[in-house]
């Protein structure tokens, strides 16, 4: 069977493969906490979470109910960091060419989500929640419908942004 | 053998625990692309990037060969999202009571490391690179010595800052 890489991401000049799959020698295990419900799939998903947020269109995060209990103390209003795990992205590409770049250049250098590790980070608006029935409404995701996630952090704006030095 | 929370990490009032270990039952693996090098142990360790940055001490991300290649593209001065595999920290909390608050609260309503998949985020700033052999040197880090590298990426002041409104 091919790789996915070998098939819905067919390499473009100057990119480059490790000789292994990330995926079939993992180092630790994920645990999925829910899903990412959007009106995204392939043909349409927003490319970044800027890009989602201009549609408008809001998306809503389903916590399986044994996490539930780990939602307490998010309300309305917040600023929540979400990972997701881009499952259907291939691991391997580890020099890339985008389509709006005119070379291949490093993974860690791009936010393509064919990584080694795909996960996807945004940060969204808690809009609505009802942490019993382990529902999110968030402003905007650039995720598809059934997307994983992995966790839910709060925004803290001193850590998560750079110093201003430079 | 007792799990990790029984024994560092001791319940407090109000903490309650999954009923598993999300690490023995995983969705899907990670790979460690390499190892942070701080100035931090257990006992020193700045509690967030902001007091990591304060102390002035800088740290080193190592990646390994087979990854060194997804590193070209990223020069000093460039603003990084780090992704870093808490590996110590017990994975069964779901509702912990820090110390600095007054009661507890849901897991994904923390910064703390222990969580399902203990996956901490960190926003620094390249001071130099040498790509092949693997280094980066960064302003800051709020981990231990040896702690593993899952993801770095380039950080996106569009996209990895909350919009404005509320």
């Amino acid at each position: 069977m091919p790789r996915p890489s070998e098939t819905r991401f067919a390499p473009r000049t100057g990119e480059s493969r490790l000789d292994f799959d990330p995926a079939a020698r993992p180092d630790a295990g994920v645990v999925f906490i829910g899903r990412i419900r959007s009106p995204w799939g392939i043909d349409d998903c927003p490319k970044n979470l800027r890009a989602a947020r201009e549609t408008g269109q809001g998306a809503r995060f389903e916590i399986d109910a044994a996490y539930r209990a780990g939602l307490e103390g998010i309300a309305p209003g917040d600023r929540l960091v979400a990972l997701y795990w881009m499952a259907e992205a291939p691991r391997d590409l580890i020099r890339q060419k985008p389509r709006h770049r005119d070379r291949a250049t490093g993974v860690f250098a791009l936010r393509s989500p064919a990584r080694p590790n795909p996960v996807a980070l945004g940060v969204v608006r808690c809009v609505s929640i009802d942490a019993a029935r382990g529902v999110i409404e968030v402003d905007a995701i650039d995720a598809f419908d059934g997307t994983p996630l992995i966790d839910i952090k709060p925004f803290v704006e001193a850590v998560d942004t750079p110093d201003s030095a430079g």
